[in-house]
Order: C-alpha cells, then sequence, then structure tokens
C-alpha cells in the first residue's frame, strides 16, 4: 500500500488538520473520475484510521479541567476567601490574563524563566500573568492610584515542573488582598496576618502556623555574614528552597552553584536555624552582629510592633518569627510571610518535612514606581491564598469521608406517569421557571414514571411534581417528597406558593 | 553627549529591561574606579531619563481593567446569568485558558486566523481558548461523558480589530450553558432559547428578539439557490455579516471575493429578506425550489416542532425565523440562534441598522465526534450570553440615570476621638471581624475624629462604633448611626449582638 508509506511521511500536524475537517471537505472542488472520487474515499479512510489512532485528547500540560464535584467544592472555598476579604473591606478589581512582556519583566528573580510567552503574531508582545501582584501594581500607576484596598480572584501561569500530587499546576487560580497606600506602620500588616489566619481557621484544615520574616532582615543578615550584595537575590533563592530541600542540600547549592564562601554559608547556616515568637526578635537586637546592621535594626523594630499588634489581634500564637524564611519573589522589601499546615501526628511519621504552603505575601514598597514614569513609590502590603492546594485536601477530606457532593440545585422534577404529557409537562416547568424556582424534566417525550422518580433519587432532587390525566381533569397536580415519598394533591393555581413554602421550611 | 546617541541606537526592549531592574543593580559585580562609576551612575541616570519617557504604561491593545465599581456591575449581572443556568439545573465545569494548538484547528471557519497561539518554548503547541464550545467537547470526549447539562463561566481571547465603543474586546467573558446527549428531538433546543429569554427579560435590558434558522435549511437554500458545496462555508460566512454591512456589501464579497455567479447571489438575496413567525415556517415548506430539498425539509420539520415548544414555554412571541441568520461558527449543524435588543423608538433614528446581539447559539451534533477516536458522536445544543455587551449597556444606564454604586460591603467602621487609641480600636475590630461582621479602621495612629466619620460618608458605611476615654472607663461603646447621626451607648458585651439585629432589620 504505496498510499500509507507516503502518508507516514507527512507533518502530523497536518494530517490532524484533514481528520478534524468535516467529511464533506473530502469531495469538494473539481468533479472527479469514479475512480479519482473512490480512491480518494479510500485514503481519506486510511489517513482517518490512522491519525485517530495517533491523535491523544487531553488537557496541556500541567493544566487539568475541574469536575462539576470539584467545581462545586471550590466554588465553597472561594466564597469563603472572598467573603473574608469583603469583611476587611476590600474592592474587586480584575485585569487581563496577559500582560505587555516588558511589564513582567524583572519582577521574578530565578523564575523568570516560568513565564509564558505568547507568540508574535504581529503587534505587541505578551506573556500570560505570573501572579496577580504585578498586575496589581501596574494597574496603581498607570491610574495613578495612591490608596486602595482590593481583592482579586483569577488564574496565573507559570511553566513549572507540574508535580500534580501535590496539587502544583502549571495554572493555576490565587486569591489575593493587598493593602496599597501611605499608612502608620504595621498596622495594614497586622490585618493581612488576621486575614490569612481568619481564612486558615474558617476552612477548618487543621492546626496551622504563619512563618514572618523581614526582608531587610535577611539583607542585613546576609551582610553582617559576608555575603558580597551582588549575591543577595541569587543567596536569597537559595534560602527560599528551604522548605523543600535540607540546609545541606541548600549549603551545597550557595557554596559550589553560587560561589558563596564556605564559611560565610555556615554564618548563614546558624541564623536560619532561628525561629519562635516575640522573644527572639528581642534575641536578634542584642545579637552582636545583627545589631550593628540598620537595615536588620529597622526590621526587627517593625517585626516587635507587628507583635504587638498581633497579640491585639488575637492571633499572635499562630505567628513565628523564622529566619529561613526568605519567599523567591525579587518584589519584597519588607515583611514577608508564610502558612504552613502543621502535620497531624499521624502525618509526622509519614512525611516529617514538609506540608505545604498555603499562603503567603509580604510588604513591596517599590514595585509600583518601578511602573510610574517619574518612579512615584506608593507603598503596598498583600497576601496570597493557595487555594489549589486547599481545594486538594478537602477534595481529599471528602473523599475520606464519603461525603456525597450534589452538582445541581435543582429544587423540583415536573413528571407523567402517561403518554403523551409532553405539552403539559412544559406548560407546567415555565411555569415554575418563570417563579424562580429550579425546575428539571426529561427530554424525552414519552419517558417511564420509574425512570423520572430514579432522576430525581440519583440527583438528589427533593420535590416532584406530578401531572397526568386524572390530574389534569381536576386541575391538581401532585407534589411528591422523594424522600418520604408521601404525595398530596394540591390545586394548580396553588402549586408554586405551595412549593415556596415547603423550600423555604426546609 | 556621545553616550545619548549610543542609547537611542539600542533597542527599546532591553533599555527596558534595564530600566526595570532595581537600581542596586548598577553598582554589582567588580570594582571600579571612582570615575568609572560617576560615568555608570550618569549614564544610568540619563538611561532612566530617556526610559521612562518612552515607556506608556498600558493594558494590551484590546484588554481592559475592570475597576471596582465595574467589578460591582459585572458580579451582579454573573450572578444573576449563573442563577438562571442553576434553575435549569445545569452543573458547573471549567476547562484550562489555553488549550493543545490541535483542538482548535479547523473549528472556526474563517475566524481561525484570530486565536492567539502561545510561544514554542519548548514542549506543546498551545492556543488560548477562542470559545467555551470547543473545550466542552474535548472535555466530553476525552471523559466519556455522554449526557451533560453545564454551563461554564470563563474569559475567552480573540484577535480581532478591537472597536471598543461598541464593547468589543479581544479578552472577554462568556457564560455558556449546554446540554449534551442524545434526546427527543428540540425539547433540549426549546429550553435554551427559554433560557435565553428568561434571562434577557431579567436584566431588563429593554424589548428584544431572537432570530432562528437552521443550518440544514441554510444548505438547502444554497443548494436550490445553485451554490457550489464547496463554496457553502465561504458563503454562509458571508450571510453572517448580514447584521454588520448591507445586503449590497454582500452581495458584492459573494461574488467578486468568492466567485459567486450574480444570478446565484439574487437568488440568495431573495431568501435572506425572508423572516416572521411559525406561519414563514408554513411557508417555506410550500417554497416550489426549496422544498424539493431534504435537508431543507428535515430543518423546516424541526423547526416546526420547535415553534410548538416556545408556545408551551410561552416565548413564541420573542421569536423570530429568520433566513439571514448564519452564525459563522463552522461546528453548527441544526438550529441557530441569536438575540438581539431591539432600538427604542429614539434609537432607531440615531443607528437604525445594528443594535447588536446579545446572546447567541445553536445545535452541534458533529463536535464531540470530532475528538472521539472512534467517532462516536455526543449531540449538543447550547448558547452563550454575550456578557461584555450587556455590561457596556448596564453601566451606560447608570451613568445616565447617576446611580452610585457601594464598591465595598463594609458595615460598621470602628472610630476614636481620643488620641493612642489605636490599641482599643484594634482590640474591638478583631471582636466584630471575628462575629462575621464587615468592619474597618483608618490605618493610622491617631486619625482625627471628623476624617473617621468623613470616611463613613464617602464610603457609605452604615454604622460606627465609638470608643473613648470614657466609655473604656464605662464598659460601653457609642453606636452611630451616619444617616440620622444619632447615638446611643451599648455595653461592651452586647455590641455584637446589637449590631447583628441593626443589621438584620435594615
Amino acid at each position: 500500500m504505496p498510499q500509507l508509506g507516503l502518508l507516514h511521511g507527512r507533518a502530523w500536524a497536518s494530517l490532524l488538520g484533514q481528520l478534524l475537517r468535516p467529511p464533506r471537505a473530502v469531495c469538494m472542488g473539481a468533479v472527479h473520475s469514479h475512480s479519482q472520487v473512490a480512491e480518494a474515499v479510500l485514503m481519506s479512510q486510511l489517513k482517518s484510521h490512522q491519525e485517530k489512532s495517533n491523535f491523544i485528547i487531553k488537557t496541556p500540560k500541567g493544566t487539568r479541567d475541574l469536575s462539576p464535584q470539584q467545581m462545586v467544592v471550590r466554588e465553597k472555598i472561594l466564597d469563603m476567601v472572598v467573603s473574608c476579604f469583603k469583611r476587611h473591606g476590600a474592592k474587586g478589581l480584575d485585569t487581563p490574563a496577559f500582560e505587555l512582556k516588558e511589564v513582567l519583566t524583572e519582577k521574578y528573580g530565578e523564575d523568570s524563566g516560568l513565564i509564558y510567552d505568547l507568540q508574535d503574531q504581529g503587534g505587541e508582545l505578551l506573556s500570560l500573568r505570573y501572579d496577580l501582584t504585578v498586575p496589581f501594581a501596574r494597574y496603581l500607576a498607570m491610574n495613578k492610584v495612591k490608596k486602595m484596598k482590593r481583592y482579586h480572584v483569577g488564574k496565573v501561569w507559570r511553566r513549572e515542573s507540574p508535580t500534580i500530587v501535590q496539587g502544583r499546576y502549571r495554572e493555576f487560580c490565587q486569591c489575593d488582598f493587598d493593602i496599597a497606600g501611605q499608612f502608620d506602620p504595621m498596622i495594614p500588616d497586622a490585618e493581612c496576618l488576621k486575614i490569612m489566619c481568619e481564612i486558615l481557621s474558617g476552612l477548618q484544615l487543621g492546626d496551622f502556623l504563619v512563618k514572618v520574616n523581614d526582608r531587610r532582615i535577611l539583607d542585613g543578615m546576609f551582610a553582617v555574614c559576608g555575603v558580597p550584595e551582588s549575591k543577595f537575590h541569587a543567596i536569597c533563592s537559595s534560602i527560599d528552597k528551604l522548605d523543600k530541600m535540607s540546609w545541606k542540600d541548600v549549603r551545597h547549592e550557595m557554596v559550589a552553584k553560587k560561589g558563596l564562601a564556605p564559611e560565610v554559608a555556615d554564618r548563614i547556616g546558624d541564623y536560619v536555624q532561628c525561629h519562635g515568637g516575640v522573644s527572639l526578635v528581642e534575641q536578634m537586637f542584642q545579637d552582636p552582629r545583627l545589631s550593628q546592621n540598620k537595615q536588620a535594626l529597622e526590621g526587627l523594630g517593625d517585626l516587635k510592633l507587628l507583635f504587638e499588634y498581633l497579640t491585639l489581634l488575637g492571633i499572635a500564637e499562630k505567628i513565628s518569627f523564622d529566619l529561613s524564611l526568605a519567599r523567591g519573589l525579587d518584589y519584597y522589601t519588607g515583611v514577608i510571610y508564610e502558612a504552613v499546615l502543621l502535620p497531624t501526628p499521624a502525618q509526622t511519621e509519614e512525611e516529617p518535612l514538609n506540608v505545604g504552603s498555603v499562603a503567603a505575601g509580604g510588604r513591596y514598597d517599590g514595585l509600583v514606581g518601578m511602573f510610574d514614569p517619574k518612579g512615584h513609590k506608593v507603598p503596598c502590603v498583600g497576601l496570597s491564598i493557595g487555594v489549589e492546594r486547599i481545594f486538594s485536601i478537602v477534595e481529599q477530606r471528602m473523599k475520606t469521608f464519603g461525603e456525597k457532593i450534589r452538582t445541581t440545585e435543582t429544587q423540583v422534577f415536573v413528571a407523567s406517569p402517561q403518554k403523551n404529557f409532553l405539552q403539559e409537562r412544559l406548560k407546567l416547568i415555565a411555569e415554575l421557571w418563570d417563579a424562580g424556582i429550579k425546575a428539571e424534566l426529561l427530554y424525552k417525550n414519552n419517558p417511564k414514571l420509574l425512570t423520572q422518580l430514579h432522576y430525581c433519587e440519583n440527583m438528589g432532587i427533593p420535590l416532584v411534581v406530578i401531572i397526568g390525566e386524572q390530574e389534569l381533569k381536576e386541575g391538581v397536580v401532585k407534589l411528591r417528597s422523594v424522600a418520604s415519598r408521601e404525595e398530596v394533591a394540591i390545586k394548580r393555581e396553588n402549586l408554586v406558593a405551595e412549593i415556596q413554602k415547603r423550600l423555604s421550611e426546609s
């Protein structure tokens, strides 16, 4: 079969194009002789067979669809998160999925390689947004907004090696809350931490801890340990990996890959093992080396004030000052934080290390100024909830407990035990829809009553309205409770009111 | 100044990269002599000045941010649309923003050039989704789902020449409802039209009309008019432009650009001027040419049945059979529809032609089969609400009527008339937040009372809790109504209950 050989030589994409063309395209164009047409049909069948077996239908690497079950879980979690943001007076904002490429340039340090670029199809060079923070800063600068408390729920995209099991994807949803503006120190910062605690407590994900540090303390620490200033960002990125890698491996990266002197790395090692409450802040004030550094002292002073506010807000015991917390992103300038779920005693044995960050954020006072033609600064502080990780946890928990999720909200089903009643069913359901009642029927002319009742049980629909010849004659309908199987006859004109009454009681 | 000349020669993108690098980067790397450093600083300042004046900060062409005011309007409209979808028993679904490029290939006819491709950064070739229909079909085929009623609200992207004034963007939101599965004819199709009518009536956008046609009637019409089968898609695309172009221009396109014989074009012209109710369906059954075409007869038969169901659902008077309706997308196979707002008498004089489509859809029985390895078909019918157009209309109306929109939902403001009361304000507001009350305070140590009260008036916050030395001593707080300016003293322990009572009453 020479045709087959010919086919092998063609590019897969072009074959695919043919596969996806509607069948009628085969016979398009000029008139063929009978044998030519037959050959074309044969060719097409051969191609079709081969292409279809080659064509694997999937979502792009690192992405996924959310099924109706997952959507219900997601909606509940997002509602809870957004209602907390609104409780703290935030306004909504939305920005495009992509930005001018230059807007994202030089904002993400070592992670910049993970940005998705759009193809140059003529016109501007564009990239998919990598987070919601840089677009927010761009919005503030572009509109000369000096003060704003906003939330934003949206997808972001990062070309990471996806390890799906841990709930990390290349496309994922972020829920951000940020406070922009010049205010008295640490009040907005404390509110951000309060919001993180409210959300994590509200979602009942188990015990959690919020690690806090300050970029100025980190920079001060690097300086007093002897890190050259040119290596601050690179070493900061290494430190950021301490939640995924052991100190030994991070030290190796700093020394072997980033050219840090071993004794400098060891000095850093002494600091990054420190974590504790406000007493550790006091202790660091006394640290002979750190207390000599102006930046570090500023950071420590702010942390001390922050802890005072956190105590007033009732969340100080959830917060831990942790010198190993670095946060990879370039744009942070002050306090930084990251919430982690604490393992249950059972988990501690299984996977003693990383339980994963579920929320994070910090202060970024310079980012807006990078977009302003005159460099005018708008100080900002904010947080991002890692909802994908939270989705996985809640999903897993529901599976474990075998919870059944309703994926529709239908309240009433319209049924008939008799043939040729589609017309009456349609008239009836239109009345219900027009009254705002959530209702369904089967898209069949003559469905069996049992099939209709089974549908209600499977879908968890609580009420059934049944209409047949007898009811039609008497001007009534039967209203049936699916759970109790009780049926009562109700005057047609009272049906909507009766349904609304029953629904408000349940 | 030779440096300046040098700068002019550089690529703008590279300059921009430098602008966006943090200032400290200038002094990184090897040690310079004093004059070298000074020169570097000067260079940097010159660059800085020049680059900043070049750098125009904006959103990508055809996209926009949604401000808090716009977000409030959008949220209301989307809530209304989604609640209608849920009323009809739909489940939620989400798909990634991008798909494998091949998934979108050959689905959109002449519009395929408008698809955004992602840059090839190694790995798969990807494109941003162009609608929500093709991803839905891909989902069904991939998961072998044979039956599903789903809604999806999400952004789609099309590289169109944006005419912002008409509410057309390159990034826009779609709200889709689709019914997949093999059912008795025209019942799901009728429900889709019912949904469109419910939404358009519910949003109170003014009078509207839903044009209905059928792809089989169009194909039959093309056949009996003498259009060669190879030109069906191209001519269909031309007909689709009749809402934006006059018949004369469309005819010119068909004849001059698409090579149609003038007399064939004129025969089409006779048909596409026809529109009316169910009586036009009857009339077309009698049409000497059309009644000879099997496909056309099938389409007419289904339309007749559809009109019967639409009458039962109480919306027949909103529907017009219109032979000029074509819908550009390749994948439709049966009934198609499009809702247009009817101009008010005033508008008719100003812009007598296009008022714009606000919802559309149709039946696509072949799309899922294009993704299935064995070509198994899953018939589908659905609709898409053009919410961007609706946003513009509602926004415009609110501007006209001068309606003020609250962009936050804050219920209570926590204030103090005295200095050094930040601690008490923080303790108080934490109580409110923990009780689920939406509350704000000013991020200042010692704000003036007047400033605090003005903030409440500007933001529309209804209640103020005031705490001062006297109140603290007596264990009370003052609760003030912003509207009436009435103040009452309330025991601290009763505050939350009192606020909740007041909020439930209002």
